[in-house]
């Protein structure tokens, strides 16, 4: 049965599950590699199969820009257009639309903004990022929502919460009356909104758990400016908030020690570029911090760039090879040093998994953080 | 015992076979993909070995100035240091350097020329790019020779080639002194030089085969701006006087129409960079030509690059979804589109020793050619 949510084991606000959809269960917690354009950059599905990811996200403003949603939906959907026949989740375009500034209008009925491509005009309401996201068929489609920088003041926050749950119903409204229709079985994800103030959060949980039994829940509008320790307070705001027994999905959050952070906070789901876009500009992940792979030290390095990892980059290559692929400017480079980041956050999450069934999660990710934050060659 | 060539099947001059490597066996006609900095653009190993690649090509030019050979031996040679550990063949440079045209002087003692990188002063001669090629280790390592522009007169190719056969007398010197240290088992092939004139290439040939019983040969200086018909003349040529037990490996050409004119007059091996460097533009071979992904008419197209193909790409991407990534500029489009046109030319090959095999090459070679000249979208 899709989109059921069995939590397996418990320590603290941290739980492991299995979250079902119709293409296959996703162990929780977990991290989704980020295919904005219907591709993880420098990936294929061959190797987000080997960096262990069991469930991928796509962008539904990026999509219904290029190449369009009506395209892909003619192609059979974003799971056959992309050729990942597993677990799919799309982002409403919410994020994307408010990062535009100075090129939107926002009025109730919705945004009107400028294609970032060629400049055409364009109008999203709640019923037609439904629309488009009906037309891209991923397991898991979120509302409409409107995002606000991460300092704003109660005022705005306020405003933006109370539109995001008006939009919510709209949303609701839309997916429920397209489902007979729909050629892709689909689950709608509010999300949760309030800025940095806890009494709003709360709030919007109230309002979104008003309006229907949500398959899961998205943890919206952090790490887009914010404070770390008003992030973390967010989270554990949102924990106590939110029913227990369905999914979490922290949204564009994907460093390790803010993985780490909302996994402790009941956080089940994360997604974020930073390990493809940061391996592209020859950044890495380690077990004790981040590397850059053209220092020019590591020039006869023949080992690993992370002896503790068993990604297909790492096993394969020395730090002297992937160095002179990003001195020389070759391609591969850029999808080996992706490959890795993306396999560090999967691992790390599976990691997790294992100390939270072993009982051990708490000690685990103190010692981890520590270890992380200790290193010297630490750049943030 | 490495090195060896077993003819399997003849048809007229052209013929199948195996040649042994200490890396393991190639059979042949066979088309080997270029690595040219230790990588073949966009590919990794497991990619070469998907598209059936059984001996890869890199340059001891390009690998010299980075990221230095010294290097690569110190890190265990260029098949460690690569991933790649199926048979290898290195270029010596000879082409490289002389393409510098204004950057660089010829004397008898060899080359001097500057790094197109940055300027630096180097000195190649026969002796240093054997040297070179040793640190590299490649299973093959080519003669250090003097290529000279397709149209060249009789004596300015005439000198060419009597330098390039006095060279060919120090590459086995240097190469000779420096075997019972060397850290891994190579061969040297001699390049046939001698341009459109083809008194001068049976006259190296005769230069060649006086100095040493070859593994091989390579056949040099084609594919430069001569007319087609003059190469096609040049390799009747050197077919007619290379011994015929010996695997012939024509340099630097890689069309599909050259590699069957090649095999028709009894080429073993070839290499281009053709394949990867038009896979980049977005250029991609097919059984009936050309195609151009990028083409606004393949915008809904469902259907494989080319319905005859069964690389990793056709059979899991529509023409549609690959113009999405050209058109997004996604580096995934780049790699998907060079694997089809290496795992194409490869295949070729495999085909062509088939119908060797069965006695059926001359046909289907010819009609091969007529379907793939008669398309109306061919563009060259």
């Amino acid at each position: 049965m899709p989109f059921t949510f069995d939590i397996l084991h418990r320590q603290g606000s941290a739980r492991t599950g299995v979250f079902a959809t119709p293409h296959g269960e996703v162990e929780t917690p977990a991290f989704m590699p980020v295919g904005t354009l219907a591709t993880v950059k420098a990936l294929d599905p061959d190797d987000l199969h080997r960096a262990g990811a069991s469930m991928v996200l796509s962008n539904a403003y990026h999509l219904h820009l290029r190449p369009g949603d009506e395209l892909i939906r003619k192609l059979g959907g974003l799971h056959h257009f992309m050729g990942w026949d597993g677990p799919m989740l799309t982002d409403s375009g919410g994020f994307q639309v408010f990062s535009l500034e100075t090129l939107r209008t926002i009025t109730e009925e919705g945004v009107e903004f400028r294609s970032h491509i060629n400049g055409d005009a364009k109008f999203f309401t709640p019923e037609s990022v439904v629309a488009i996201q009906r037309n891209l068929g991923a397991d898991v489609m979120m509302q409409f929502d409107h995002v606000i920088p991460g300092q704003s003041s109660e005022a705005v926050a306020g405003d933006a919460m109370e539109r995001s749950a008006r939009w919510l119903g709209r949303c609701l409204a839309a997916f429920n009356q397209s489902a007979a229709t729909a050629p892709f079985a689909q689950t709608l994800f509010p999300i949760v909104q309030g800025g940095i103030h806890p009494q709003l959060r709360r709030e919007s949980v109230s309002r979104i758990t008003d309006q229907a039994d949500w398959a899961g829940f998205g943890i919206g509008g952090l790490s887009v400016g914010e404070a770390k320790p008003d992030m973390y307070s967010m989270l554990e705001t949102t924990d106590d908030a939110l029913p227990r027994d369905r999914p979490r999905y922290l949204m564009g959050v994907g460093f390790p020690d803010d993985l780490i952070e909302g996994v402790r906070r009941g956080v089940d789901l994360f997604d974020c570029v930073a390990p493809t876009r940061m391996g592209r500009t020859g950044a890495v992940f380690t077990h004790d911090g981040r590397l850059n792979v053209k220092r020019a030290e590591l020039r006869e390095d023949p080992g690993p760039l992370d002896p503790d990892c068993d990604c297909p980059t790492c096993t394969r290559f020395s730090r002297a090879y992937l160095r002179h692929l990003f001195v020389s400017e070759e391609i591969l480079g850029l999808r080996l040093l992706s490959l890795h980041n993306v396999h560090f956050l999967i691992r790390l999450m599976r990691t997790a998994r294992e100390h939270i069934a072993g009982g051990t999660f708490d000690r685990w990710s103190a010692d981890w953080l520590g270890r992380y934050f200790a290193t010297p060659q630490l750049t943030r």
